[in-house]
């Protein structure tokens, strides 16, 4: 996207498969807002609260051993073999590694995909532990409209650990899986005509039907998190853009605004919308690492990172099988590994995470633009030496 | 737009000729990003410059004769007569006047609308000081792909100054008028199935047709400011919001970034996309009051501003016959009073202003959303409660 006007074969425009199309997706993950309407998470307008700095040279050198490999890898050669576009590292509060490549600044922003899952499980525990929301009722009870849904008799926990129960099929070579008929409910663009589907992320999840017994099993479906952001939204009377800026950006000392993708009526996407910038993430990292706590604030009760730290039911998330990440479960929509280090995180596809580690004091978050969606490809040369940098920065 | 979701009648969505009706257009204004595909105009990451403040609650009793009544009225009443979202009043560089209604707080942004030109002619006009654009080059010489339009044969000061002649129609009764062309070309949905016509801004402005000779009239059209940003993203290599960033916006103190609408393939749109906050257009104004200086620093040389006061053609101005506006000209896309005071503005459709009283040291900035688009509407209670409120200050 150079020149006025750029190149036509180099011209990134709707639709999203083409925007989203490897390489193309590498401009895209910085650009989300020049490509559809957006909502802003604001910051307010004080002053922003400078992160500390205490660059580490010693981490590019930091070797690991990648999964399933048997040649080590340095700490800076994972970043290329990651498509990194951001990589911070805060140690004690302070920031000791810090890094933009492709189309990322220091003040620009990039696409968090499902990371902004766990920003809004991270809300819906903090009206849990505010005893603002119920998570032992059924959601049928917040959203009348949801009655007749499986979501009707799952709990508001369950949504919140997705063990829900849902027929919600992601075959992408099946024209007619739900996939795609949540994707054009969801797209903000005017309905084509004669389109008689759901409009928007409300409308749509009122279609979802029941597949299983809710708490058996985990389930990574997106639409447990639009149906956390109703929930949130009806309890609260406050959009999920709305209270994220009230509840955290506005006050943890952001740099930036932060924005959500909205559907065509303006429903912010609670599964994956949010754009923010490195730092700021960091600092969502570092709220987390500290169990609520920033600038000498408490945001929220300590017992909400406890709650999520605590993890979920690790026997319904084994059933589903993920190779990278097993031993692991999944709480209000954030990823515990339950390792040694009682190390937790926000993930998203194509290489997103907010990586916490409470015993080496560290937060790690990177912005990425993989290839390939599936984190279990970048995995591999990201856990191992995320660990290593750990140990790195403990024996110090 | 309130309720999760809000009740159908009470939905703004695209159509543009839906969500920028009245009285939906109320709520929109303060939320164009919402609706479509925007791109930022970044106040940067350090610390904003607070305004200094000096409320003076006198103002809202000052009072003025509206142009063609003969009964008084107050400076508060005017705020409701105009449908006013936010008005702020600078003095000697001190707020001594912020007020925020419907849409509007002070964290929030509103559409300047044609405000934009402004900022576009702005930046033109410090292009032009600073001797890296050519105020007598054919626009053609600059942009080849111009060359066989309207557009090639006039000068960049003729379409700085807008005395182009172009065969444009606004007789928004005819389906064939330019403007629905324009507005299909400019629009950053994507393109109805069949469609031929021209994609984006700068292809649009490659089918314009000469009418008339350059340099003779003043014609308000708001494809001059769409030229002007092609040619100085041209000369630059940046686009618009970007440099708008650069050269202003992150040098002047903001507190909130801008945005800027786009078309279908990410080209800002020059003559009207920008919104922002209202003490950073406030910030705006000040730094045209004071010759591009603002906190102890000068943003370009104080040659723009004199230039810009210098005025345009008053006797091509003339010949457009504005009522309200009697005896002015438009120079680098500002317009100039000619009064007492040597007050000019940047003015936008629906009641928007950036009024600069050079006499009197007093910036105004108003945001608005009143039911019909012509400011010949609005000025009546306007002009002479600025002029009213600039006496008033003066005296104190």
């Amino acid at each position: 996207m150079q020149g006025f006007p750029p190149p036509a074969e180099k011209l990134i425009m709707q639709p999203e498969s083409d925007f989203f199309s490897f390489p193309k997706m590498r401009w895209t993950v910085c650009h989300i807002r020049e490509l559809m309407p957006t909502k802003q998470v604001s910051r307010g307008i004080g002053a922003p609260v400078p992160l500390a700095s205490a660059p580490d040279e010693g981490i590019d050198a930091v070797r690991f051993l990648p999964l399933g490999s048997d040649t080590a890898m340095t700490w800076r050669e994972s970043l290329f073999a990651n498509y990194t576009d951001g990589l911070l590292v805060l140690h004690e509060g302070r920031v000791v590694y810090e890094h933009y490549s492709g189309c990322l600044s220091e003040a620009g922003k990039h696409a968090a995909m499902s990371m902004t899952k766990s920003l809004t499980g991270l809300l819906a525990e903090i009206l849990v532990v505010e005893g603002r929301l119920d998570e032992g009722a059924k959601v049928g009870s917040i959203i009348p409209e949801l009655e007749d849904s499986a979501f009707g008799s799952a709990t508001v926990r369950q949504v919140m650990d997705m063990t829900t129960g849902l027929q919600y099929s992601e075959n992408y070579a099946d024209p007619n899986a739900d996939i795609w008929v949540y994707s054009k409910a969801a797209s903000p663009l005017p309905k084509p005509e004669g389109y008689v589907g759901p409009n928007g992320y409300f409308e749509y999840l009122q279609t979802v039907k029941q597949d299983g017994t809710h708490g058996e099993a985990f389930g990574y479906r997106t639409i447990n998190s639009d149906a956390l952001g109703w929930i949130i939204s009806r309890v609260i009377g406050k959009d999920v853009a709305h209270l994220l800026s009230e509840r955290i950006w506005s006050r943890m000392g952001a740099e930036q605004d932060g924005y959500m993708t909205v559907d065509a009526k303006g429903t912010p996407f609670a599964g994956g919308g949010l754009s923010a910038g490195l730092r700021d993430l960091g600092r969502v990292g570092q709220l987390m690492l500290s169990d609520g706590v920033i600038n000498g604030e408490a945001l929220f009760p300590r017992k909400v990172v406890d709650n999520i730290r605590a993890g979920g039911d690790r026997e319904a998330f084994a059933k589903a099988g993920y190779s990278t990440l097993a031993g692991g479960s999944y709480r209000s929509m954030w990823w515990l590994f339950h390792n040694d280090h009682g190390a937790f995180a926000a993930r998203g596809v194509h290489g997103q995470t907010i990586y916490v580690d409470p015993t080496a004091d560290m937060v790690i978050v990177r912005f990425a633009s993989f290839p390939t969606a599936a984190n279990s490809r970048i995995d591999p040369t990201s856990l191992p030496a995320y660990q290593a940098l750990a140990e790195y920065l403990m024996a110090k």
